[in-house]
């Protein structure tokens, strides 16, 4: 099956580029309440599911063993942008449970912030783990290790107890197997499922339907840290950051890699999963806010930036729009 | 005309993402060698035929007025990574034209490369217009004007003689008259073309067949160059640059903004025109390197790093691959 155009980018009056992709949303009894494109097929998540990894490591009770607040469960769901903030918070972390850096098993990466980026470079210093987009993701899965008396050391094989945590909680929150695994940017396990499972796993987060206590409570305080820091889930000027922010506790939202963006909207009890064929984040972003508007209504004003993005250039100029196709913008 | 899919993405043992495009071999007399998907919808060419672009300059006389030799002519020909040896070799340029670089009109971002980059917040500058991957560009249009004793305020224009000169040479070499304008990243006018006729304007010049004595031996000039400073066309590190490096004169090869890719091979007398869907740039790398490997199997081993190029992850670790595609590597 091909997907659908979602997305077409212009400039000037020609179609330039085009973006396919496929969209689920889901209630949290596993109903389709949309879908666009292959559905079916096994899409790796990414770290769209970076709240959701968080899970095992809150329903163990790392929060209340370390004194993790908003901050740390917000830091632990992101794919952050390597800011002082950032680095400040997983810093505090990896303190609290007794480890240091050299404990991250992520691997350093330039802050994907331009300007700390640059800041880092003028103060002539070069990045560590802790400015990888994935270190609080990290840090979570170290104070889940160390709450549940385990040794942290190879956290990141997926035969670890650890990813073992929380391979069973996506597969529990999805309703389905994994089809594949293989090894994400971060060097964890990132394990393929149907968009239908990630949008009900999404729908679960949303509203705790179908979760244990502790689990349903677990996913209830990581969406309220992130609604409460959404600046430490994405940061400055981004996307999820920016959604979060003007929609507060509506919507929950994450990206990943390759175009893939997870939401969960515990007020209609909707999970939303989609992934662009071509893995262009720029197409994800613009298929979220279509879908999200069209869910939500309210949010159009909040996200009307977002869901035609003008194009410009080096000098300021606009000379293209991001926007919607027909197969996206019609009511399905 | 659905495009096919050209190159997969794979993670593990699943395809993660798919590009499509389409691609045209073009002869000198514009007879199609080789066409896959539809190459006569219009497509804006970008950055890819910057050495066109370059020409009329070439023509006008002025690398003989200004002293430019191959450093200049493949900096003008450049998107460059902004390192010390393109701002280099376009100040020196804007220089010898009498003007600076308030001259240039292409704004101003931080340089491509990253350690260039890193460099110029270390020692706490910010960019200028000569960081900007079109400066060369820039100073071969500054010098065109200059040259031809034309005013260049306002060379950026579409209605400026210099851009002019340059949309009557691409139109010539291509063969038709351009669809549509639109505005360019460093704000001078792109004009769409169809695949088959861009990739007959670089069959063109790479032969010089059906083009007049001046603009033939400028389109020689102007590759010859090329292939001897081939790090200045790109940058360190990068795929035109080092497939130049690897080929010498057999191969011409510049890519564009939004998946273009565009080569001469002058010795078969053809020209290649690539355009992805959906705009990735690893992707229309990929195509090339497939198209090339089978049009000069001489070229296969010195491509096969960039045929089948993998995904590495923050810690080194393989995690997966890009390749062509079934319908990309089938014999035409």
């Amino acid at each position: 099956m091909d997907n659908p155009v979602l997305v077409e980018v212009s400039r000037g009056t020609l179609v330039e580029s085009r973006h396919r992709g496929a969209v689920a949303v889901v209630d949290a009894d596993g109903a389709a309440v949309l879908t666009l494109g292959d559905v079916d097929r096994p899409v790796f998540p990414r770290s769209a599911v970076k709240a959701l990894q968080a899970l095992p490591m809150v329903e163990a009770g790392a929060p209340e063993q370390f004194g993790f607040a908003d901050a740390e469960l917000a830091n632990a769901s992101a794919s952050h942008g390597g800011e002082p903030m950032h680095v400040a918070v997983v810093a505090g972390m990896l303190e609290r449970i007794g480890l240091d850096c050299t404990a991250l098993a992520c691997g350093a990466h330039w802050p994907g912030n331009q300007g700390a980026a640059h800041a880092l470079a003028r103060a002539g210093l070069t990045p560590s783990a802790l400015h990888n987009n994935c270190s609080g993701k990290h840090a979570g899965f170290l104070a889940l290790a160390v709450t549940a008396g385990i040794d942290p050391g190879g956290y990141v094989e997926p035969h670890h107890p650890v990813q073992r945590d929380v391979r069973a909680a996506l597969e529990a929150l999805a309703g389905i197997t994994a089809a594949a695994c293989a090894i994400d940017g971060c060097s964890v396990p990132t394990w393929a499922l149907p968009l239908t499972g990630v949008a009900h796993a999404f729908a679960r987060f949303a509203t705790g339907r179908g979760l244990g206590p502790a689990r349903a409570a677990a996913a209830a305080r990581i969406r309220a840290a992130c609604a409460q820091r959404p600046e430490l889930v994405a940061g400055s000027g981004r996307f999820c950051t920016q959604v979060m922010a003007a929609l507060g506790t509506s919507v929950f939202i994450k990206g990943g890699a390759e175009g893939v963006m997870c939401a969960a909207l515990p007020e209609q009890g909707l999970g939303i999963a989609i992934k662009c064929d071509d893995g262009a984040g720029r197409a994800a972003e613009v298929v979220a806010a279509a879908v999200i508007t069209r869910l939500l209504p309210d949010a159009e004003a909040a996200l009307a930036g977002f869901l035609r993005p003008l194009l410009r250039n080096w000098n300021g100029l606009t000379v293209g729009r991001i926007a919607p196709s027909a197969a996206l913008s019609q009511p399905g």
